[in-house]
């Protein structure tokens, strides 16, 4: 990043939006269970079995992230059952995307071996999906163009 | 995420490039070295006070994310003084910026009482600058237009 924080007092880590975020979104396996949300995943064994998770951790991640607002659920039955609950993304949650997004594109960049099997594409037109930075004139700005500021 | 991931049995936990990206970069007290490092953080003494973290810590996240090829020492030397190690990004490391800009944009919006105080801009026209969706044929994409695929 160029640029300076300038006066860099300003920035006090109290405040690092990032570092809160990540005071929400604190663990792995919290990870992973929103990313099988963003798949579709709206049942518990559902998160269980596909983030290969112990059933305690899905169920306190599940827990977690639902009192934290990223979750909500709803009841849901099917016919001779009981009620249950089904889980869905809240916006607060699916608000999140583009972190997956991009971890997701380092990760199959720089970390997986032979590249992942599977991509994001864009619905419309079919073509691959990248978690890109743009300014609000919609400039693309690569890294070296960033300035952290003091907001206005 | 629309679209269903089909066949999703091709969707195996274990080539997911998120969690390896996880494995990686971990912990919160690694995000917040690569933060400073983003930042313009290069001595050991700067990681140190800008993070909050403890020496022992910051010492062993910027060991680990030396070994894990983020970051990378040069040696410089100040007049008088021992020659000492500079941390700097890699490319590898340069490349994690979206992520840090998505998680930042969404900490801003969702986390942080009253907002933070700071923001990334562009330097060359001084917009704001977020983290967005794009696919290659540059649509905007909504979190609402993605499908997961298996890749070509």
């Amino acid at each position: 990043m160029t640029g300076a924080l300038a006066p860099r007092e300003d920035w006090t880590a109290d405040r690092c939006p990032m570092a809160h975020a990540l005071d929400v979104v604190r663990t792995k396996s919290a990870f992973l269970v929103l990313r099988e949300a963003f798949y579709g995943a709206t049942r518990f064994e559902e998160f269980v079995s596909r983030t290969q998770l112990s059933e305690p951790v899905a169920a306190a991640r599940l827990r977690e992230l639902t009192a934290e607002g990223l979750l909500e659920r709803e009841p849901y039955q099917e016919p001779g059952q009981r009620t249950r609950r089904a889980y869905r993304l809240t916006e607060k949650g699916s608000d999140l995307l583009p972190v997956f997004v991009a971890l997701m594109q380092w990760g199959d960049r720089w970390v997986v071996p032979g590249g992942a099997r599977v991509e994001v594409r864009h619905h419309d037109c079919g073509a691959p999906v990248r978690a890109a930075l743009r300014c609000e004139h919609d400039h693309a700005v690569a890294a070296d163009e960033l300035e952290l500021a003091r907001r206005r």
